[in-house]
């Protein structure tokens, strides 16, 4: 394929960007180079993975992975570096004007050690909103590095109720309230936007800290609008890239309480102290060195956010997709005999969905015969109640290209597998 | 092309394994998957990437590194994780029976925050053997994590002398002895053998901790042999990958010191307790989950691993191949007048060589014109000497498969380089 050509099919899928930058107007393309050649890239066959992350990726996506190898320094790479931090400010994951955001190699869980280690001092109070299993997890995290952590636990399947939190934060000062958006564990979806108003009107000093690890992208979050301090994020979930990149976006009022620190930060790898810098200068298209970035996963995030930013589906678009797409899933489950673990509709996820199995069935009645249908979903993850349920993600390009057919391929799979698992008892 | 067809192109480049393992005795090559089609793949057209890593990578891993989306759980993906452990500790890495290998992701400088936080005890003394900018910042993480640091400076471009760590060791009893193998930012090369052996007579409880991530697989490492506790490395040098992956392998001396801590861990992202059941799991090829793994980098890290224990190479004719790479390329700049700035060939590393620009010339006469040339070099990072030198890196495929010219190219670059500055300053 000519150059010409390719730049012509790229530009059929893509809509002129009805953002504007500070430092720059157009992101460019690294898969546009002539010296890339994505018309011969094809991810191989493969079974349909829908977990809640890594989901499903595109061949542009891989393809970037598959970038040759390039100096973190090189004035080629930084730009990329550079598009990629604006992307994901001026984007779903964040929509804000100003927050500060950083890409660092690492899991999602490196989110929680930044918020633990920069913005929490030793000795502080941290009230972590429980809604499953990930809560612990970030409780656990905060009290490594020294916080004094209260919980409060919603019952299983729900979330935590805003009662419960200004009881709460009238009780005792607290310096964050950290919230799990979507908990992977449950699959309930947080008010982030109602906890971030109760925070806001009965304690405006404490930060609100958002774990949207399963959220963005498939969620909306208004970092300015709703009065959001942190949102911390991993690359493997809606925003459609492998895993191994953590990302965290700070408000500048949680820049500010880092700043005004009274002790040092108690982490190396995790410190803003080191990373604001280099942050910075990557936004300014300039390279700088803290630690060696994971420069083919930043060209695949990259190549992700550019589909994601100006693909021909808005980001409102995306929103409704997934909500489309959770709604048929759970309908159809619920229609089977599944039940759904968040209690009511209104904090059921949309990116993912948690079922019980039905009476009398086990794990091993379903997700094998989803296995052998080449539908791969994941097992229960909440420790109370671990084997009674599994979890689907419908996130990214499986919701939002409906020519892939995925969303249909699991229902069908699940009609069929527990047809077959009927028959089997009988 | 078929997959038989496929399978005898990859068998002529493997030669069988002849080290044992406890659990496996072979790889399994997601290569060799008939699913694979790597016979389309050949990496985009691209600049020489010749500066101490990120190093070129060969077309299998940036294969591996594009594999269609896979879960972290799945039992199709574990065993190719437990590959990767079990390879990186018979392997030059460690050259270990039983050391414990930990891959996480993150960059190198995690592998700093690993040993800071895991091996030390707050209150506890290091001492930091510096050649170079890269103790600095490993003591800068050590004293983050509340130990109480004395260095003992070599002069730039030196090693520091046995004679000196034996005075300090004699002096104040440390828990960890770090020292840089290959000093990234002088290419110093310190006689790590030599250093474990004074601890050993002088401080036998003192942990010997090795910042490898300039060294392994381009010079020797033997845990066992020379009584090494800790080696930590990173993906993208001598081990061929994309960046993103921390790895460290650290004694079972080390795992029982860190057993016995009498604090807790001062890190949640890094902690081994967190991990040492994960690893496990994974090298009992079952899935295990703390935080997602960089599920594709695995797959690209096995790739490489793959190509370097299976691979018509040795792994003696490896360092071998490094050292005469290394030797060419130091001649040659020495014949025009570069001059290295190790000061003896004894601390001279295998995998890069540091070059004083010639009297009268700066970088900018020098690095855009082998820029010109399609050779990517790095620039000075020394902060004493910062502007008056810049660095190669010859690591990996460039080195071990003669066929690419790499070397050549590099050589024939910075003559004609050179000859053109001298040149225009005419």
């Amino acid at each position: 394929m000519s150059t010409s050509a390719l730049r012509n099919l790229i530009s059929l899928k893509l809509k002129p960007l009805s953002i504007s930058y500070p430092q720059a107007r157009i992101f460019r393309n690294p898969l546009a180079s002539p010296a890339r050649k994505m018309s011969t890239f094809v991810q191989a066959p493969h079974k349909l993975l829908v977990i809640p992350g890594p989901i499903e990726v595109t061949d542009e996506v891989l393809y970037a992975n598959a970038h040759p190898s390039m100096s973190h320094m090189s004035p080629d790479f930084a730009p990329v570096f550079g598009d990629c931090i604006r992307m994901i400010r001026q984007g779903r994951a964040s929509g804000s004007s100003d927050a500060q955001p950083f890409l660092i190699a690492g899991s999602g869980t490196l989110g929680w050690d930044q918020v633990s280690a920069n913005l929490v001092e030793p000795g502080e109070n941290a009230l972590v909103l429980h809604s499953g299993y990930f809560a612990d997890s970030f409780a656990d995290c905060l009290q490594i590095y020294g916080a004094n952590v209260d919980q409060v636990k919603a019952e299983i399947g729900g979330a935590v109720k805003e009662a419960d939190i200004e009881r709460a934060l009238k009780a005792k000062k607290y310096k964050v309230v950290t919230v799990t958006h979507v908990d992977t564990s449950t699959a309930v979806l947080s008010n982030v936007k109602a906890v971030a108003e109760v925070v806001k009107r009965v304690s405006p000093d404490t930060l609100v800290v958002v774990d949207a690890v399963c959220s963005v992208a498939s969620e909306e979050i208004q970092m300015d609008a709703w009065g959001i301090d942190a949102v911390l994020t991993a690359s493997q979930k809606g925003l459609g890239t492998p895993p191994g990149l953590s990302i965290v976006v700070a408000s500048q009022k949680a820049i500010q309480v880092f700043e005004n620190r009274s002790t040092p930060v108690t982490t190396y790898y995790g410190s803003w102290k080191k990373w604001l810098p280099i942050m910075k200068a990557y936004e300014n298209n300039s390279a700088a060195y803290f630690a060696t970035p994971p420069v083919n996963l930043i060209y695949a995030f990259h190549a992700s956010l550019t589909q994601i930013m100006q693909g021909s589906v808005s980001l409102e678009q995306r929103f409704k997709l997934h909500q489309d797409a959770s709604r048929r899933i759970k309908k159809a489950a619920e229609k089977i005999g599944f039940k759904g673990v968040p209690i009511s509709e209104d904090v059921q996820a949309n990116g993912m969905t948690a079922l019980y199995f039905p009476d009398g069935f086990v794990a091993n009645d379903i997700i094998p015969r989803l296995l052998k249908k080449d539908v791969v979903v994941a097992g229960g993850l909440h420790a109370s109640i671990k084997d009674k349920y599994f979890r689907i993600g419908h996130m990214g390009v499986s919701v939002v290209d409906p020519s892939r057919g995925d969303i249909d391929k699991v229902i069908s799979a699940m009609q069929e597998t527990l047809a077959e698992a009927r028959a089997s008892k009988q």
